[in-house]
């Protein structure tokens, strides 16, 4: 299977590039970033840190598309949707990883997949993370009552809190009980907070060190906790789930699915 | 809704008196345990270090079942099915805790069921463990090629190992790869053991002061950790999840039931 | 030794009768509350949930202290400096658990010990947290430069945040780095936050459940991590160690001591 | 400060190199690894999986030590043996990560350190492992009657267990209640075990995925637990700490030291 890595000249692309090579069943196509970017006209392979690989990265979207079977896309908003047209009217494989689309933009791109497209879509690529965020789910209506609590650790140099993966965990706690996070979470507690207000979703932040990520999402009740954890060791795991996942939407027909769907979660 | 307790006399079932006193729904109408039993005779809530409840702990079985609605019983597999026939004659509510039932004896509880019995009868009735079990069983099924490990520790009064608990999980992990536990079941490591063979199931035991019980499920693969756990503070779950199950299977139909059921885990 | 128990009408007053009870060589010589308190006139047993005691709680401090070796005292800072005054007048053991004393109240329960009492004042009378803020703060100092965060989780009933132990905790890390906590303490994150500031000392909150109390330290570097942690599985931890404080302090010249003299962690 | 990397050609070598690499203050002067061995003749830093640094990999020991400061050897007894007795003539810095030395060859190095080497020997040179060993001896100490148990997880590909370091915090837990580890410990549990023995030392060993290393110690008393822990991230965090030991030793006097003494723990 002949991939293409878009958004190829950053970390992730890097991490994308390594993850094709390490995969049996593909093999990198094609590499392509935006004109002006450093990596452009740099052998993909030496550019991810590992050995040449033959394939130089591009600003050819065009002719990388030539001849590919997929493509795995963590990009911006825009140009994923901008390349969902080319892939769904190719009909190949398109996973993208770009965060932050508007409905707008994702009714879009579920139209490409509907157009001819085998489009994977999703916030997290984990197969770990995807599975923690199903059981979540189930967990959060099967213990109706039980208080949730969503704990996460990452290094010091992240930016924001709670992660982003923190939030999806807890909007699949939410689904669960058929609520909406905005009106039950609760980012923080200092002082006199009062008692926990039941059916409430809280998050609690660590940041240290060189913690690659760690979630834990707790169910509380009389006299027992049921703990769902998950911990990465490396940044890998997205590209690796991304690369199976282009696999696994080979053999499905054309239309929108998630990383659920990758696993098998969904019936 | 009016229960009975049998096998009152015991821990569990002194557990058993104060959850059916603690839920909205329920009360007790008749505590019943072996002749000769120390129990027998003394008021049912001053044997369980709560408030007298006026009813007293006798081994006249038929009589406590004179105008009751279902029977907590955690006793043993023959004094359990036994009762089964009179609860499936007189179409009660049966919850069986009894553990060690033969293939032939859970046979016979089945058939009281059919006969108009509505049973629910479980290894564990913790709601927190029923989901776990659960839950593991899907993580197996969803993370084909992970490790798994389960881990658990308990006071150091406790004589065996691995816990039931931890056996119960390992088989919902079997059970989610349609494998044998006991083909690969690998319940110690000491010295030179050589590398980890691919599908085993690992066991590893701690052991000391007061810890009631915790167990954790580890699926562990390339870069990333999934863990699933329980903690129980107190012993008193596995009591108030049988007064729960009681009051779930008063509106089911005839049959026999399981904690998934209670849970509605099962589709 | 024969003890008297001031604040004997509340929760932790209860939790106090017990642990008298339990611990050989102690005796419950008397039982206070303030005048108007429900408990005020009932057998400090039963108030307990244990067998009568024929010890009455009453209101009478003075008549209390009539014989008696040693005073454990879990009530408000007025209450305490005014009873100091009187244990040190009388060379009796007085151990303090009251939190939120002014340092103008702490100098005068000082001065007590040196007039003659024998005072162990903690605001953690739990020998593993005790032990815990001694490693932390031997920790903090030997791995200068890792990044200090500390956990917390509590039930659902609890209306403070972060809890008074994590704030020892915190004290205790900054301790062992000669800074002041309140310079280096960063008790919420949410939103942008931007990258963790070098040398701050974190906190973070879970509520949930019916969880006694749990508190971790983490100290976060280059690739490693040392999690310092505690899990208390009942209040009876704070009481027990209230109870052998006293025991301890008999053979004490008088003075003011911490629970690290008792644990033997002060050379 | 010149550094000689002897084992420099197998895998904990490589990181030594990289190791050296990037620590301020330190410059590899030579690498040196048996005659046969593949790497004989590459450059350093290439085979470290980093830029060329200019040194070679030789077989000859003496040449690599002409100007040099210190020596980093991860090697086998015997060499490491043989290899003392040139840093003591020298008088050089001489790191020692070589473990199963006899209690002869032990006395044989600490000799060296007499004749005037400044040697450095620990069997994990990690900080947060040293500093975990320290704080266990002091914790078992402290908490005499508490129950001990050590649990580690690590990867898949491990062929023994419990691991090095496990067995290095059951020594250190044993110290510290002046008991001998071989007398206490309990390496498995499975079957009828019987209530634990008073005074022992529990082992649990996980095994699974790509878990670098991690290690509990956790005490275990009447409703209370304390629980010591590491994680590593990295195998990096043994080099790192190796390099740094030889840092700290260029200012000592001649003798044999321990991680203990490069943290500042020993007085």
């Amino acid at each position: 299977m002949k991939i293409v890595i878009v958004g190829a000249g950053g970390r992730m692309g890097a991490a994308n590039i390594r993850a094709v090579t390490d995969l049996d069943g593909v093999v990198l196509h094609g590499a392509v970033d935006r004109a002006g970017t450093d990596a452009i006209g740099k052998d993909a392979g030496s550019f991810a840190g590992i050995d040449p690989l033959g394939v130089f990265i591009s600003d050819n979207i065009e002719a990388a598309l030539e001849g590919a079977d997929a493509v795995i896309d963590f990009t911006i908003p825009a140009a994923s949707v901008a390349l969902a047209a080319q892939t769904g009217a190719r009909g190949l494989v398109h996973i993208i990883g770009t965060t932050g689309c508007s409905p707008e933009q994702d009714a879009t791109i579920a139209g490409a997949g509907k157009a001819g497209g085998r489009i994977v879509k999703s916030g997290n690529f984990s197969m770990g993370v995807t599975l923690l965020a199903n059981l979540v789910r189930k967990a959060s209506a099967a213990l109706l009552t039980y208080d949730i609590e969503i704990l996460e650790m990452h290094h010091n140099k992240k930016v924001d809190a709670p992660s982003g993966t923190a939030l999806l965990l807890g909007e699949a706690a939410a689904e669960g009980r058929d609520i909406k996070l905005g009106d039950h979470a609760v980012r923080v507690r200092d002082g006199h907070t009062g008692a926990r207000e039941p059916g409430s979703i809280g998050f609690a932040t660590l940041r240290g060190g060189t913690v690659v990520g760690e979630h834990s999402v707790i169910f509380a009740g009389p006299s027992e906790r049921l703990e769902l954890a998950h911990r990465a060791e490396d940044r890998a795991i997205f590209a690796n789930g991304a690369a199976r996942a282009a696999l696994w939407a080979r053999d499905q027909k054309p239309g929108l699915y998630g990383m659920d769907d990758v696993l098998g979660l969904t019936h």
